[in-house]
């Protein structure tokens, strides 16, 4: 049939070829590196020989446990262009975790930072690592930690000249692979095809979605163990941009001093990233004239983000994706007509996790197979699919049969969907309360619980019911000095301002502090374990999740 | 393999879901109609329905031979998401050539516009027409000529409704098809597969390319008969733009018109609609304030056309492609940096055909297999692939030999590439003169000559030499009251200011004309063939060209 393979290959080529001068710079402990799609690409090549020579084949992994930098970057091209699978791991997991991941990827080389070795020695088991055959120290050095078999980057790559031919791959070549952590049992691994990586570069590419372009000076905050640092550093390159990367554990001062003088004018990472900035700008003077766009996603954003970023004539775009949508699905971008709309519908809108991508697919079903009203309040759960979306977890049968549907991907999220398309999440479908054959949002609860002075935070849970199926128990932290004795009622007059009878919690229980996960979000899993052989409600059955 | 097949289905879904209320407006002769993406995709799966139940099956051929209409773009989603294969024939062709494509292409159904009833009813044949069963005239009456088996469009969707579910396609399901004319033979078929359409379709909302947003309002002044508009309907609708057709035949008052009164911010067409629009703007009042971009291609853009939208704040965007490319391969925008050259710099540079897309790849290569210098005068046969460029034309096995090259489509331009990767065409492979191993640009010797004050048009051609190959010969058409005596020195003076001696031609001949072909370019294949027996310079040997 007609139609080169969708590779990777030629954004590169491209890139060499036309901006051979535009930048790719990188903060590091003694100060900016600098280099240009010239120097890189030969590099790449360099790097590519290398991996020839070591015996990389195709389809092998290759894993990185690395920070945000130049070096990383070039496994980016180098690792897929040559064939093989580039596995990005995050150092931030538990070692058992690490431990699986390598031996389920039976990654071949790791490349590590210096500053990440002492995990990966942590995580270091003869058995659990037995496919790891070398591991790359990404540094001048080898640190001082007990690693078998590791060389230095530089070593590695001596020798290798940059006349390196690359491989004609077909479209489904394996090109990049990521692991996503359940609330349960094992990491599940998501695999990239080339065609996947090609198809969300261009669709990055887009004005629907980020409309990025070669004047643009990219900086993914977002670390590059995190499915692709979200697709920036190829979409950057397929776009001919300059590229920033703030290597390990920027702080505030780091990234304003990034913007300002490497002219960044799109950024991309988690809330806490730019709440932090914000703060540190408070009683600071720095020209951020550069940055345009500053790209939310990994968690909801925040109003007051949106906002303090507009005020600077900065456009927050607030995006969702997942591991296994590669990862951009919706991107909160102002839609045609909605800049005619009063300042506070945008900013309630653009907290949104917004608009389908195009190219994309979605519906959202209740009570099994039941299409929602797009009316902004009915919910149900996300599906998804498409050309840069799984339908598999790696070698993991069990969760493929729970987590998809056909080809579609069920996300877990629960979600409204406006009139105008805007999708936001209002729950995830294991912490949505289902009482009498209707779904209850639990963290809309709580966040209206939270809306009361008298309390600090609060936790929704559905507990099981004779009757109803499930009804909803408040787990309120109440404030210091608050009167206990009439919380519980206070709490019931504020929500009948704004919801039925029958979303009202059926019991309020006072706690300490609501559990935690590792990565500091409410743990309903545990709280629910917590209290499941607590009589709290009349009419309570035993709890049968798992 | 992981990753949703990629086809055209999901753009439609997405501006029938997220735009349901803009607007798709053509120009009729009773005026404007006007309709909304809520109503065309209903209407565009009544038609999916009528196809259905007229039997059109998958991978069957509908033919259309219509003008830019709403009508026609209902076909452009109709057709290919229901699985056919949409052939889109260019009446302007000779009739022998429609009843060959018609027959070669074993279209099942025409869908025909009454203006050009009359053209089909000429081509008409029983025998080059076997296949087509059924003619459906995009009409609301019957035409007073002779068709068979003809219906009118409202008919044909009478009784059908919009309750139709979309197969689901494989991206490699043929979609498209469109016939190129060679200098020589019968018309090539190219298919386009859902998947070649999609990549194209990506790349076209790509700031690199044209960055089409929702907010756009797209007028294809190209014909639909001309490589799907160059993809405009496609990529519209993949933006949530709102479309406007300006039907048959618009004259520049049309076009100015629509473009005053819909709000037009991008159109497209050839040089000529250009050229006439801005004649027509010399002395006339028009609001063209909200036109953003104007898009030439189809034949080099005259600088005089860029300067003259610069001064009115358009941006002209000079793009090249062939059938072959679905078809956008370079755009001649404004590389980043370009912004500081010098204004003429500018201008030159985006008179060229420009700079390649993200995600295809190409080559120029001279004597066989030498790449040439990115200098901007070193020349070669330009080489494209990529994952819209197709690699074969429909059973043409002779065909295929000659014009590809593995996965490469040898495009049968001579370009030079800039030092900034700009692409300009400066001969026709068929026409650049191959004297002593090296080649000579027909095409910029014979501007050369027609700068002369006393030359009304000159053409040059190679003429075989027994020692150098070929020599050039020039053909000149001299103004009225020229002095034919002194010429030829005063052209061959003119030409050594600029040239060196081995590019001068060996000859002078005084024609009355330069030969033209149907569209009125140069025929030099005709100037060769009248003059191939004829003695013009010394060394002459016999032409051995086909």
């Amino acid at each position: 049939m007609p139609g080169f393979d969708q590779t990777l290959r030629p954004f590169l080529w491209r890139a060499e070829r036309l901006y051979p001068d535009r930048e790719i710079v990188t903060r590091t402990p003694e100060g900016r590196r600098r280099s240009t799609y010239a120097e890189y690409g030969d590099r790449v090549r360099r790097l590519a020989s290398a991996l020839d020579v070591a015996g990389v084949d195709r389809g092998d992994r290759v894993g990185t446990v690395c920070w945000n930098h130049d070096r990383h970057f070039e496994t980016y091209f180098a690792v897929p262009n040559a064939g093989a699978q580039l596995h990005t791991i995050n150092p931030l997991l538990p070692d058992e975790h690490i431990q699986y991941i390598v031996g389920n990827a039976d990654d071949r080389l790791l490349f590590v930072d210096p500053s990440l070795a002492e995990t990966v020695a942590s995580a270091y088991d003869a058995d659990a690592f037995a496919s790891v055959e070398r591991i790359v120290v990404v540094g001048d050095a080898l640190p001082d930690v007990d690693l078998p078999d590791a060389i230095t980057y530089e070593k590695f790559l001596r020798g290798h000249t940059a006349d390196y031919e690359w491989p004609e791959l077909p479209g489904d070549a394996p090109a990049g692979m990521c692991y996503t952590s359940g609330t349960t049992g094992n990491p599940k691994g998501v695999e990239y095809t080339q065609q996947m990586l090609w198809g969300h570069t261009m669709a990055m590419l887009t004005p629907q979605a980020l409309g990025i372009e070669d004047s643009d000076v990219v900086m993914p905050v977002v670390p590059m163990f995190h499915v692709n640092a979200w697709g920036f550093p190829f979409a950057a390159t397929a776009a001919g941009a300059k590229h920033v990367y703030p290597g390990p554990s920027p702080d505030p001062a780091d990234l304003a001093a990034l913007i300002e003088e490497e002219g960044v004018t799109i950024t991309a990472g988690v809330p806490t990233v730019w709440l932090g900035l914000l703060e540190h700008l408070e009683d600071r003077d720095a020209d951020l004239s550069t940055l345009e766009r500053v790209v939310v996603g990994g968690a909801a954003v925040p109003e007051i983000v949106i906002r303090r970023f507009d005020d600077m004539g900065i456009e927050v775009l607030h995006a969702w994706g997942m591991t296994e949508t590669s990862p951009v699905g919706t991107v909160a971008r102002r839609k045609h007509g909605l800049e005619a709309a009063d300042y506070d519908e945008q900013v309630t809108k653009r907290a949104k996790q917004g608009l389908i991508v195009p190219g994309l697919e979605f519906r959202v079903l209740k009570d099994g197979d039941e299409p929602i009203e797009w009316d902004g309040e009915d919910f149900g759960e996300l599906l998804i699919r498409g050309p840069w979306v799984t339908d598999e977890y790696y070698g993991r049968p069990d969760a493929n049969e729970s987590d998809f549907e056909g080809s579609w991907l069920r996300t877990g999220d629960i979600v409204t969907v406006d009139p105008d398309g805007y999708v936001e999440i209002v729950d995830r479908a294991d912490d949505v309360i289902k009482s009498g054959g209707e779904w209850i949002s639990s963290q809309e609860l709580e966040n209206a619980v939270m809306a009361h002075e008298a309390v600090d935070e609060a936790a929704v849970i559905g507990v099981p019911h004779e009757r109803w199926g499930e009804r909803p128990v408040a787990f309120v932290v109440p404030a210091e000095g608050a009167d206990r004795e009439s919380l519980p009622d206070g709490i019931e007059a504020l929500l009948r301002e704004d919801y039925p009878d029958w979303w009202l919690p059926d019991a309020v229980e006072f706690i300490d502090a609501v559990p935690k996960t590792a990565t500091g979000k409410f743990s309903k899993k545990d709280l629910r374990e917590e209290f499941a052989d607590e009589p709290l409600i009349e009419g309570q059955t035993p709890d049968a999740r798992e």
